[in-house]
């Protein structure tokens, strides 16, 4: 099968190198000095002590037209609009696409697109960039998938029997759950971690961070509409993710440290658009999505 | 007439170097390394360029019996215990006291006791504490006073008449419209600004920080039962004092990045409690406090 990756950040990278092993792999990037330089010597990946390499086809971003059996788009929210335009473009041409973002806000848009066949994913690996082509491997999770449209079933069986174990897939059957379970994730501990400026773990630790991630998630829950029985997934889960996070930096305060943009808008952004939807008040989700986007200019200030 | 001065931080040196001139000033102090300077050489007062050096009466707080004339308070809110203590002591013996806290939950407790004759009061000055017997006057301001209890006419005429033009004093007729917008003012920017940990000024620059200080002002205004036609006074106030002070860091963040106690119980904690007398929501109010409250535990697991 041959897969087409979109966006070659920390994920990207991972996913080119690990999904090289079974599959034919080529991996879209936008900068010169990526292309040139997975191009002459592929892809680094470390995990612990170790570093491999691994050769992977590279093209510049321009070039992708979805004729690929699956195209994996790794980029940011906030970076899917030229992927929009050319899946407009291609319309069913395109075979089948996967979307690993964070948030929620991008699903509606691609169910309403031409595209036939749509997967959604969340990917709960460790990852991080070390270089142009050197990615760490830095916590072993799961990349978990489910079906938006379309005829999925052969794709799914093909990445969920893989033998990689440490980067296996999980088929989940009801997207809209799986996605909302991390997007109450990223709301509490990206929300709350880049604004405190603390590891994951020090909103169970301190005290007086824990009350007030029980607020908020209880703020979140409400305006998602989570029946009361479901209350007990969504925060068992969320309490799972920091604990074996818990020395882990979130990627948004990783953002806010490095004054690059973050998710916020596809996260918290959509949380207080759900409010306004169902005219639910939103006043600690408000608080925090302020505090990080002030934060996100003072970084543009930094860099201007 | 003698003064009293209890406490010996920025606006206690302030107070004792200002007043000196004029009254016969006695600063009771705690710690035997700030007696000995004090008394070895005055204290030394910082304007600009400018240094000068008065010699002012230093004695222990565990001396100090309320036989001044006036007693001024000058301690942070957490730091008043032990006063009451002495008040409890002496009670009617007391003359007269002033008390310059932020806060305002200390104001209930001390109307309830034997004292007979109180002021409150607000300094708006800017002062540092540059070692232990040297305070700069980083902003020239005023103190505002007024009487919550007894016969305070006398001495109230003769502080507002001293022609000193860097240590004015102004006499305010409703003490607690006066305590409720410096409340208002320290709950937004002290509560904002440590957390956001930027200078006072940003809150109106950066749009979102702007925008975040709007919604918790009309948040606590709220809790304060503030009318709507007072709402106006009490924002107007509030501009003005982070214009005024737009390069200042404030207390609150100073004493976060020192990893030294807040004064966020009597001020955020005392709205709290307000909403909660009330039965009214503090959504943002209770955010800001437990973020304040978790970098104080993280301040004193830093020294522990």
């Amino acid at each position: 099968m041959k897969i087409g990756i979109i966006g070659a950040g920390a994920i990207g990278l991972l996913c080119a190198y690990q999904l090289e092993e079974k599959y034919d792999v080529t991996l879209y990037v936008r900068s010169k000095n990526q292309y040139e330089q997975i191009k002459q010597s592929g892809i680094y990946y470390k995990v612990k002590e170790e570093k491999k390499a691994r050769t992977i086809n590279v093209r510049y971003f321009e070039e992708w037209n979805g004729l690929e059996e699956l195209t994996i788009v790794t980029v940011k929210q906030y970076q899917l609009a030229p992927i929009y335009e050319k899946m407009e473009a291609f319309g069913t041409q395109i075979k089948a696409m996967c979307f690993l973002q964070n948030g929620m806000s991008h699903i509606e848009k691609i169910k309403n697109m031409e595209v036939a066949n749509v997967l959604i994913g969340i990917v709960e690996h460790g990852a991080m960039k070390e270089d142009a082509h050197t990615v760490i491997h830095t916590g072993i999770g799961a990349t978990k998938l489910a079906c938006v449209k379309g005829e999925m079933e052969e794709i799914l069986v093909s990445l969920t029997t893989m033998t990689n174990e440490v980067f296996p897939f999980i088929k989940e059957y009801d997207y809209k759950t799986m996605m909302q379970k991390k997007l109450v994730v990223n709301s509490i501990v990206n929300g709350l971690t880049s604004i405190l400026q603390v590891q994951n773990g020090q909103l169970l630790e301190n005290g007086h961070y824990a009350q007030l991630a029980n607020m908020f998630m209880n703020e979140v829950l409400e305006i998602l509409t989570i029946t009361e029985v479901d209350k007990k997934m969504y925060r068992d889960y969320c309490l799972d993710v920091i604990r074996n996070t818990a020395l882990n930096k979130s990627s948004m305060l990783k953002d806010i440290e490095a004054g690059r943009p973050t998710e916020i808008d596809a996260i918290l952004g959509y949380i207080l658009e759900e409010a306004k939807k169902k005219q639910k008040n939103a006043p600690i989700a408000s608080t925090i999505y302020y505090m990080i986007k002030g934060k996100e200019r003072e970084g543009e200030e930094f860099y201007r």
